[in-house]
């Protein structure tokens, strides 16, 4: 297909019709006025507004959401702002007719579903730019910034981002996701004009990039030193001190940089849609022949916020990988999986399930006086000791060489550095490496068995089988 | 035992006797007159001399060895004197009754056994010093420097040196050994007068170690620029650019210096003998039970000098150990050992016999344009690619994993490192992992069987089991 071509079948795929257009406008007005009912006689509340995505008119279709604010007056302490947001929320969603849904990011909001439009009630403080009270009061400004500048026909052009980057996989700026947000793709396109510039440029880009579009700083050279180790840096203009782009991985960015490349290469509408397949269980066996596997599978008992759970499986995943590598192992690859409300997978790719029986020990350099007590300790205890070059070394037998009892072992010892609130969950989990039997658990459970195939192809979805 | 019994007893040991002196006298002064009379119509020779331990009164007991030299005028072409030095030593030895037989060091000489006493029979030029035109031309001048400066027992505290040095593994400058020489153990006896304050001062060394005697050097940093990396730097008295030491390995000057402070902490007989016991078949199993070895087990079709069969040996060993590391192997150990005549033997340990069946392989960095080669080349290839960081990896699948078939495939193809001379004998060489069936083949060698015995031990032999 040409380019042409794809870009237009793309824009059908990712732009909303005037029905859905309507729809949204319909429920937020809605929306709009309960809450101004709901706060008419509340102390402290300043105004509502729509922020996000349907502010800009910048979202994709079928990811309608309302990001409705109430605005508190500065002097309102923060506890008591939160706990009104979460009763009018609660009110406004109910009277609306959806059913709320306590909800956390930096602060407390609620969320429900109306008409299959997405509604978020937040709360955020007035105050001026740079005297900044709680996480959510850039975003008025953020909304301003985009609708002023945004010329006409580039809200598309935000949705074939955002389209090409949720095919891609790297679309959000949540912890499972560490890609890229919202408001990071509309300054990629105020910055570099359209879509296919975003991606001509990205195609070319060498981490650490760095783009200043108010011209904040008077180098890269300033702008790197301000923020170290990040790969990506996009200077927000309503605040020179805040990277907009600090939740995307390098992984991530590296992704988007290939596939970028490879969309140049060969332009095609596959990188708009995400291959949602549906694996055949003999497949993933196949799949999965001669490979070694370790995974953990347990059960939330209290739910918490996605992001909170993302974050906890995140660390426990590297924590656990950290472990495994220093007994010896060594992880290829890992991955997190969750429902999000109870079931949760952690699954790790490694060069072997067992340990060799034998283990190299490195001693003091001869010329330390300690070699004589490395001696007795190990005498009578180890292979040795030898002297190879300037050093003693010896051969210890190992206790347990197998990847499942040994992880146990570190869990039960208090050795891995997993997230507080799962360790008693980890310790009590499945923990196995009979892929073939987490196959059969997950044949009955969709999404489940989708991450299982993905991560056993371990490309991403822009890359062709 | 106390430090003064044992030195007492390892005296008694490394001491000759009256008898076992004049025997060597005897030896000797035979040697001497046959030279003369076969020397004494030969054209540019100018002179027969006796050299070595037997010269400076510092041999050890059982080690009786005659070093005779005949010296060249300096205007005889080199081949001709080596000519010459076998005919007129072959025909001395077989007059004196012994069996001739040549060899080779830095030019060839003549061996035989007379009495029970080695008789080498060399060639030296009589030059100036530092004219030298042949290697062996120094060795006149070390005798007189040595017997010029040594004192009255003097030569026994050498003796008592020489005797710690050959239990505990470290005497011999050749290729086998990598260890002191005589010459070396005499100027050591020189510089800290007897042997305890050797012992006591290498118990203390940190190498590098610069021991200038006649002072030619003004700093020890001047030395450590003109001989790098070198562990012990002896600065030879006769030629100031020659280290004595240079043979010495950093692992077997370690040794020594282990050895000197076990020796001080508890002093005792076992470190003058050697410990040579013939292990049990049954415990040399035990000992190597579920540990990995491998093994290449070759014989001879051409003798050669001991000195350059075990150079190839040990350059073999290497190559095979890196060409192991290189497949994925950790190799723990290796050792060589031969005959010297016929068979020979290279053993390594290893953590594995089998190599995981994935390997991990790096790709380029998401940056540069080769990327999108890299993913063509391993399309259905391989798992993956996969992006982590800032670049692409794939899991690649080994077609073979087993450690003896993959080492006959490297040899095939002619990408192991070994010697030359041995190249066909390695290649159709018995490769095999299964140690019990060496140990049976070695049932009825002794010598072998003691050197599979420390290898499997794994520590030298004044570490106490």
């Amino acid at each position: 297909m040409k380019l042409e071509e794809v870009l237009s079948e793309a824009l059908r795929i990712v732009k909303p019709t005037k029905a859905d257009e309507s729809l949204l406008k319909n429920v937020v007005d809605r929306m709009k006025n309960i809450l101004k009912e709901e706060t008419s006689r509340v102390e402290g509340v300043l105004g509502i507004s729509l922020e996000g995505s349907a502010a800009k008119n910048t979202w994709i279709k079928g990811r309608e959401e309302a990001d409705i604010f109430i605005h508190f007056d500065k002097n309102i302490p923060r506890d008591e702002m939160e706990r009104k947001v979460i009763e009018i929320g609660f009110k406004a969603i109910e009277r609306a007719g959806g059913k709320p849904r306590l909800m956390y990011a930096d602060h407390p909001y609620v969320e429900g579903v109306i008409n299959g439009v997405t509604v978020d009630v937040v709360a955020c403080y007035d105050v001026e730019p740079l005297n900044w009270l709680s996480a959510t009061d850039r975003t008025p400004y953020h909304t301003r910034y985009i609708i002023e500048r945004l010329k006409p026909g580039q809200e598309d052009q935000v949705r074939l981002l955002k389209g090409f980057m949720t095919g891609c996989g790297v679309y959000g700026a949540e912890i499972k996701v560490r890609g890229f947000s919202g408001y990071l793709t509309e300054l990629l396109v105020l910055n570099y004009g359209d879509f296919m510039n975003v991606i001509k440029n990205a195609a070319n880009w060498r981490p650490p990039i760095v783009i200043d579009l108010e011209g904040y700083y008077r180098s890269t050279k300033e702008v790197l030193e301000m923020f170290r180790n990040q790969p990506l840096i996009v200077i927000d203009p309503v605040d020179m001190g805040r990277n907009v782009a600090s939740a995307v991985s390098l992984t991530k960015l590296s992704e988007f940089i290939l596939a970028s490349k490879m969309f140049i290469s060969n332009p095609s509408l596959n990188f708009f849609k995400p291959q949602i397949e549906k694996p055949a269980i003999k497949d993933l066996r196949s799949l999965s022949a001669g490979r070694n596997f370790l995974y953990i599978l347990f059960k939330l008992e209290v739910e918490r916020p996605p992001d909170v759970l993302w974050g906890e499986l995140k660390k426990s995943e590297e924590g656990i990988r950290r472990a495994l590598e220093r007994l010896g192992f060594k992880v290829y690859r890992s991955g997190s999986w969750t429902d999000e409300t109870e079931l949760c997978l952690l699954i790790l790719e490694l060069d072997t399930l067992k340990l060799p029986n034998f283990t190299i020990h490195k001693g003091p350099p001869i010329h330390l006086n300690t070699v004589e007590d490395f001696i007795k300790k190990w005498s009578g205890k180890a292979i040795g000791p030898w002297v190879q070059g300037d050093r003693l070394y010896v051969l210890k037998k190992r206790d347990e060489t197998d990847v499942v009892k040994l992880l146990k072992q570190e869990l039960d010892f208090n050795r891995v550095a997993i997230a507080k609130g799962l360790t008693p969950l980890i310790r009590s989990a499945k923990i196995d490496h009979r892929v073939d039997r987490l196959i059969e658990y997950a044949a009955d459970n969709p999404p489940m068995l989708s991450f299982i195939n993905s991560f056993l192809k371990a490309k991403p979805p822009f890359i062709p089988d």
